[in-house]
């Protein structure tokens, strides 16, 4: 019989609890600050625009929070999704390594953040609130928003970055077709949008303030936020656990584990599991050169967004002000990073890489070629990542197991795929000054260094 | 514990034979024509075109066929693929009928497609075949084929029907991404390709007359076909072999099982299990009303081509000068169906029902609301009519069960969904005229009414 190719869980071994990491990082928690005032951020400053069960989870010090039976039952939509050997991948590479990766595209939307929007769905959806707002730039948020709100009963509107709506119809398509009502941003439905009707090309960070915006006009809609958040990095922890026990199904156990970081939630989902059980495995963050938050940018306190209207979080950031150049992982185009991912590189717990563009789409052509899937451009810079680490095992001639998180397929990315099989793709780069001008313009805070 | 929503099998369940219907239908098979004579086409009509392992398959009268080794494990990518029951759905639909659904959108090119394509580049390169050479329109066929040939190391090359290649540059860009090469057709590669130039828009007739003249041209190089044929309903019986064990677990026996029908693949890989096992179900083909073969079509010998290039086969038929409307579903766009199915139907086993376009774009829409995944065009027909059992259900007060196949995804359907949801999508007929045309262009052959 051949050797097994998919590792496979039942219904039932979809996880019963949420792992939550923030009792195992050194020292206390460091504390978002009010922008307003600089001093520490509580609960009641977020009450406005999330729901008291969502907040609750955000500062919980509680190492497992229950999932709710109505989440779990929407989590077998999808759930458990499956863990892979890629054996035709490791014959390509002509490496020893054993790798395995875990494919979070097989959810509707077809990417990991459904496992996130689902619980910020049903807990809104428990408070009474009738709608969510939220931004969304190259579309896997939103869709995943719009997927989890018509299971829940919710009305759903996506403020969608001005270019992505121009270049991706069929994201914004799918997010109507699930009832979602979607706005190229900036719009005129806000003020926010109103007053930056002079960037017609739009940004996350105005797309951000106009949903905020609604949010905070209407007491029946909330704001919902796709990564970064505690509470977020939390509800990704699925991913990770069930990794675990594929693993131990395949009687391996890895040396290494790799993910891409954006904000940071597909990544703390696979890693934070592994770390709780107390794994001494090394753990690798990618990230793209275009956008290197971990491997260049400062340790401090930042906004959350481009405008200034976010708590300031403690975390490696480019600064707010800087403007990463094009580059088609959209997911990955962010300058901060999530406050415990930030904490643990800090830490020296992760270690962090950044790829060039064209680098990362030969390793996912490559991976397409033998494993089938088509990689969406945010896990291909893990990919290269994992052909590193290969070719070093068998530089090494060591049968190194290696990990990775594959969190969605390319089906709505085929266009950059395109421009690389042409020839056309580019390897974008910001100046130095550029940088230094971001990093000035940091905010006041106390220094956390 | 919240009720079962996928059915799982193990990779060890594939299952390990394909199920041959031809000894089971009524009366000994009708042959092929030849083209040229008129007379029974036998194996040696085929070879130039085909290896003699897949021309072995189009004609056996084994009950069972052996899956090699090698393809089980390619299929090991994506199957077994899950069975699920549509709990969300019948709720949305008020119905006591309990609905199951077969997903083949799982597989790396989203289709079913995959389950025959790996078999067909198997058994070419084990015949020390190179290439092999393909027509597609959508592009399911062609992205499955040029998936199938880079797991076996065949070259593939695929000419696409030019509206196609102009509206789904996606579709081309992921045959690309897996190493294939495309042609807008009609192309100046080929002979047939330059005799139609004047039609820039295409056709499948005109495309599939390209690739055969690739192939018979090149001894290195053959030719695939992804539906009608024998042998591509017997590679699709997987389906129905794996629901009926998933149906197993349910502990549940369908009343009635139902599938769209283009070329009929698909629908006969879910249904010709449960009639080898004897099974007394009810079946159902759903077809659009724009190319209304089974419902609106005679029985008869035709071309399979438009261009007359094809042996004739037994078949219902709009004749092969029929031109369909254009409607969103390319995959039901074809004037004939497969022999094996247009017998079953002609004995009345199978009834065949036709839908327009509108309302299946409606019963999509409605069940992505409810289970998440935006289904393909083609099986949004499958989807119509068991909307319309689970409504006939209810109005009976009865607990029937319904199984259908949902054959592939929708993700590279979203400009279709983008025109229903805008109220744009037209519901395009023919007139009387047309179809009587067509129907007086049918070759002279023997009578089989």
């Amino acid at each position: 019989m051949p050797p097994t190719t998919k590792f496979l869980l039942g219904e039932d071994q979809i996880p019963t609890h949420w792992v939550n990491l923030l009792p195992d990082l050194p020292g206390p928690p460091l504390p978002p600050l009010s922008p307003a005032t600089g001093e520490p951020a509580g609960p009641d400053d977020l009450t406005p625009i999330f729901p008291m069960g969502l907040i609750g989870q955000e500062v919980s010090m509680e190492p497992e929070i229950p999932i709710p039976d109505p989440v779990r039952d929407a989590y077998r939509l999808w759930r458990p999704t499956p863990l892979y050997r890629a054996r035709r991948l490791e014959q390509a590479l002509d490496t020893p390594a054993r790798i395995f990766y875990k494919y979070e595209g097989v959810s509707p939307s077809g990417s990991h953040k459904s496992n996130t929007a689902v619980p910020q769905a049903y807990e809104n959806a428990q408070a009474g609130i009738k709608k969510l707002a939220t931004e969304t730039g190259a579309g896997q948020w939103g869709s995943a928003l719009a997927f989890a709100c018509t299971l829940f009963g919710l009305e759903c509107e996506v403020f969608m970055v001005g270019s992505s709506y121009d270049q991706k119809p069929y994201r914004r398509s799918m997010m109507e077709t699930w009832g979602a009502s979607v706005h190229r941003s900036p719009s005129d439905r806000t003020e926010a949008g109103r007053s930056q009707a002079s960037h017609p090309t739009g940004s996350l960070g105005i797309a951000i303030s106009e949903a905020v915006e609604v949010a905070a006009q209407d007491p029946e809609c909330n704001y919902s936020l796709g990564s970064v958040l505690n509470h977020v990095l939390l509800h990704q922890t699925v991913i990770g656990q069930e990794a675990i026990a594929q693993l131990a199904m395949a009687e391996a156990e890895p040396d290494v584990v790799i993910g891409c970081v954006g904000g940071g939630s597909n990544f703390a989902g696979l890693v934070f599991p592994f770390l709780r059980a107390g794994s001494k495995t090394r753990i690798l963050a990618a990230e793209p050169a275009a956008c290197p938050t971990l491997t260049r940018g400062v340790y401090g306190y930042d906004f959350g967004d481009t405008v200034g209207m976010t708590p300031l979080m403690p975390m490696y950031t480019l600064g707010h002000d800087f403007v990463p150049p094009p580059v088609h992982a959209g997911g990955l185009r962010y300058h901060g990073d999530a406050p415990m991912v930030c904490g643990l590189v800090k830490a020296g717990r992760i270690e962090a890489r950044a790829y060039k563009q064209n680098e990362t789409f030969d390793a996912a052509v490559r991976f397409a070629r033998s494993e089938g899937i088509i990689p969406a451009p945010e896990p291909a810079h893990a990919i290269r990542a994992v052909m590193e680490e290969a070719e070093a095992a068998r530089e090494a001639g060591e049968e190194r197991t290696i990990l990775f998180g594959l969190c969605g397929h390319g089906n709505f990315d085929l266009a950059a795929y395109d421009a690389y099989l042409a020839g056309d793709l580019e390897d974008p780069e910001f100046s130095e000054e550029e940088l230094q001008a971001a990093l000035a313009g940091l905010p006041e805070a106390p220094s956390i260094a």
